[in-house]
Order: structure tokens, then C-alpha cells, then sequence
């Protein structure tokens, strides 16, 4: 993962507020929590309310996590969040993020989504669609 | 609430296994989780696996907690549930809670859970059959 | 509890973003989620990055929480949440706190908390300094 | 990582109760949960009662996650998490770790921990009574 990670390279930009459950007894911010500030960047892009991905009986889950701890997350304050679209194949995706507080990069992660049909629990294919805007996402540092 | 609790006074027993994660900055297991684990003791009785209260389209949904902490809960360790059915209304019943680690009881609770229907969202009465058998959870001390 | 609450009667405002782990199997906010946005309002108070109370030696800790719960609280979005001191006593104050998701009150709460030495674990009284900030943020509805 | 992965080549066997609010709206263990089971595998080594890896003045945090997400963990039920120390470095380790629920595998995972000083936050060399104490954590399948 890259070396000298840059916020405003990640098209999709959320944020969480940290809070005092998110700490743990070593004072920081528990690891656990990182995943799931790594989630609400996901969901933006998921459900996003403007334009969800919307698949009928269709639900986008999670095959994979790699996930770089840079820094300690601090209570008070908030996390930024960046994600970008690192590749699409048939039925998943593959999402670049980093965790920043102050603007100090406190992690970066590489997550696996696939979609599953929400019955059978098996991969089928990104619509069209869905796909075509998934690479609108993909973010500066992956065009040529 | 009682002013010397007995665990063995609560005829539904559970427990639950501290996580590093449940402690917060101060040391000690969030406040929060205390509610957590009152939830363990209620949902082993809603939807117990052998006679699960089951109200087709129905639904339990919590309407007021009292919680006094009288302990902290440290971490690592487990914490002992205890619950009975206080009183049972029409559509709603209350249970009395409390949460002992090693022998020391750390919080005594009340709840008030009211049975919804899952569509309007509003109270329905407590089935006959349902109420009856929350009846045989009201353990020794209210009894005359 | 006040059977109409306004969010404009609590003179220390605080907000959370709601996340998707948030929710449980039953498609809204844990009902133990409550209390964690409800310690968000209490630790601005207390932590108040201005003016915090500082008492050395000392950590607040909660004996007592009463939760109303009055609507269900959903995600994506966030909660507003109002604090107030209801009341102050030697060790100890009570605050009244709401939360509200887009203009609708989901929640009422009153909460004890009681200032500790931080060795012995026993009470010990608020500094008149602390006590009298305190007083500055006991909102309009309290007062003659 | 393994492509069929047996719980009994872990030789630190633990395990977690899973909670209702481990849930999330899609029904399953939310996936930051999977991280919480995997760090009481890590912590029931780093702080086992009999003999905790003492570093005066160190701590341990985590450096890097590969989690591999085979099953969705369900709720009611356990979770058996097997930990396997993969590798000792200097003043780091790698663990590598599976999550089972009723004998299914649902997680596989890789856990970099490094050895800080707790005031300067800088790595520092695993003291060699605790890197040998690690060194029979290794597990069978790890052994020539």
C-alpha cells in the first residue's frame, strides 16, 4: 500500500465522530473500530441515498479486510474518511481507504466486496450499471 | 430495587464473556455494555430456543430501562446474568435484571419490553399462551 | 419525564453520526446504543475541551441511568442529543438529556453521576469552582 | 492461508459468546465483530493469567490485519477462535488465527503485533524469556 497516503486522492470523502465506547483500557482507540469506520466509507458508496446500488435481492458483503495501523485514533475527535474504487471484476470490488484524524494518516486498508444473492448466499454479477458508476470512483491515483 | 441482591433469586441465569473491546479509557467495561449484557438476559427468554416466545408478525421492543451501577465490571472475566419476569401487563411486561462478577453485584436493572406489531409498529396484547408462560419466570422472591 | 420534550430546552447540544453497526437483526438502532449517545453528551460536559472538570485525583463515574425510549432511532443519519443539569448535590449531579433524530424526540433520560477518588474508589465532594459551572448549565427549564 | 483450515492446528484455543448486538441489520455479526473475536484470541496470550507476557514499561499493539471472510457468524451461538503464533520477530510476531462457529470455519486471519515503548511509542526488542514463552505457541502445522 502506498507509502505517503494522501486524503484528497480518495474520490469518496466521509467522516465519524469518535467516541468515548470507541476507546479501549490502553487509552486509544480500540482496533475493532477501525473496521468500522472502513464501513461507514463503504456504505456511503453502497447506499449511497442520491444513487444506491441498488440490486434487487442482491447484498454486497465482505470477503476481505487487509488493514495497515499507522497511528493510534484518539478520543475527542474525528476520523476522515477516503475510499476509492481500486478495481471492479464480475461480481465484486476491490476498495482502497485510509483513516486520517488531524491530518495524520492513522490507517489504510484494502477491502473485498462481493455481491451475493440474498437468498442462495452466492456471488452473481454487477449489473451494468452499477458497475459503469462504481468506476466513476475510482479516484486519480489509479488512472494512467 | 433490592438492597441485597441474590443471583440465586432469578430463575433465568446467563452469562457473558468480558471482551477486551467492552473496556473504555477509564479501565473498566463501558457503561454502556452494561445494557448489553441486560440484553443477553432478555433475548435467552424472548427468543429461548426450546420455547421461544413467538408472536407471529410480532415483535419485542424495549420501552424504559432503570439501571444502577453498584460495581465496575473489569476485564478479562465473565459477568453472571440474572432475570425474572417482575409483572406481566397487557402487551407489556417488566423484568427485574441484575449482573454479578465474581459473587460482587455489579448493577441491578428494571425494563419494560412491550410486545409491537412488526407492521404498525404499535402495542398488541401478550398472547395467552405467552403470558402464561412468562408467568413460571416470576421466581421465589415475588412470590407471597 | 417531560411528556413533550424540546431539544432547545437543553443548553449543552451534542451530536453523533449514526453507523451501520449500530443497528441489529431487528433493522434499527441497539437499544444499548442509546447509552453510549447519551455518554457523548455527558463527556462534552465533563470533558469540555475549554472549560473541563478538572478535579485532580478524581474520575466521574455513573450510578444511575433511566431511559425512556420513545421512537426508534434508524441509520443512516444522525442524533441530536440535549444535556442539561437537572440538579447538583455534594459528590454528586443528576442530568436530563434527550435524543432526537430529525426533529423527533427517540429518546428521554436522567442520569446520576458521581465524582470518585480515583484510589479508593469512594465519593468525594465537587470542588465549588466545578459545582458552580455546573449551575451555569441547568438550561431555562429549571429555573423559577 | 490455508485452504482448509482445522481448528485443533491452533494450539491456544479460546472463545467468545456471541451477542445480539453483535448483529447488524443484514442479520449476520456485523464485520468489525470478526476483529473484537480475534483480539481475545491475541489478548488470552499477551495477558494469560498464568503467564502474561510482562514488558516492563511496553505494550502491545496491533500493526496489521489480513482477515479473510469464509462464512457469516450467526447469532445465537459461540465462537472458537484458534491463534497460532506464525512467526517471531524482533520486536514483533505474527499470528495467524480462524474463527469456527458449530465447525464451520468463517474467518481466517493474520495478525502483526508489535512490541512499543509505552512512553515513546517506538518499537522495542521482545525481551527473550517472552519471545521463548511465544516460541511454543507455534502450533504443528508450523514445525518442520
Amino acid at each position: 500500500m502506498a507509502d505517503d497516503p494522501q486524503l484528497a486522492d480518495y474520490p469518496v470523502q466521509s467522516s465519524d465522530k469518535i467516541r468515548f465506547a470507541d476507546t479501549d483500557r490502553q487509552g486509544h482507540v480500540n482496533n475493532a473500530v477501525f473496521a468500522t469506520f472502513l464501513e461507514t466509507g463503504r456504505v456511503e458508496i453502497l447506499y449511497d441515498s442520491r444513487t444506491p446500488l441498488s440490486v434487487e435481492g442482491g447484498e454486497f458483503v465482505i470477503a476481505r479486510l487487509e488493514l495497515d495501523f499507522r497511528a493510534e485514533l484518539k478520543w475527542p475527535g474525528h476520523v476522515a474518511i477516503g475510499t476509492r474504487i481500486a478495481s471492479i471484476g464480475r461480481s465484486s470490488m476491490k476498495l482502497s481507504q485510509v483513516l486520517f484524524q488531524e491530518g495524520r494518516c492513522a490507517a489504510l486498508a484494502e477491502t473485498v466486496i462481493v455481491l451475493i444473492d440474498r437468498r442462495s448466499r452466492r456471488p452473481r454479477p454487477l449489473p451494468p450499471g452499477e458497475a459503469a458508476r462504481l468506476r466513476t470512483l475510482t479516484g486519480a491515483t489509479v488512472e494512467p
